[in-house]
């Protein structure tokens, strides 16, 4: 299935309450190598054939425009996955 | 900032609701080639080094065991971003 993935994170200067959490349990936990976690979403567009430059532009203003909320949301990348 | 991206995404099996309805409502603004979306969760771990194979593997085990629920997830990815 081919697919074009949008990655979208909390922008670096918003507290992600949920990231810090996990980032506590997994100091709790043992793994003080780990300083900071944050959670954003991982968005799967699914096309019935390979994605061209066409539809990886318009994935891209969909990702700017519907995906993400640019307020407090920054989208990291858009890329073409067969 | 040195940082693993483990990919989590809702099993193929399983319903996505939030995602349909964003293929549904995408679909209506008329992007016809979109045949689904899925929506699943991108996690950054953050290190104060540049993670190393221990890190990693220490990470695809986090990510099995804490950072997804095996039962209606899928870890996809698990890769180091420096």
């Amino acid at each position: 299935m081919p697919k074009i993935i949008v990655e979208v994170m909390p922008k670096a200067d918003l507290l992600d309450p949920a990231g810090k959490a996990v980032a506590n349990a997994l100091q709790r936990k043992g793994n003080a190598e780990i300083s900071n976690v944050r959670i954003g979403k991982r968005i799967e567009l699914h096309y019935a054939h390979t994605p061209t430059e066409a539809d990886l532009a318009a994935a891209k203003q969909i990702a700017a425009d519907f995906l993400s909320n640019g307020v407090i949301e920054d989208v990291v990348n858009v890329t073409v996955e067969n």
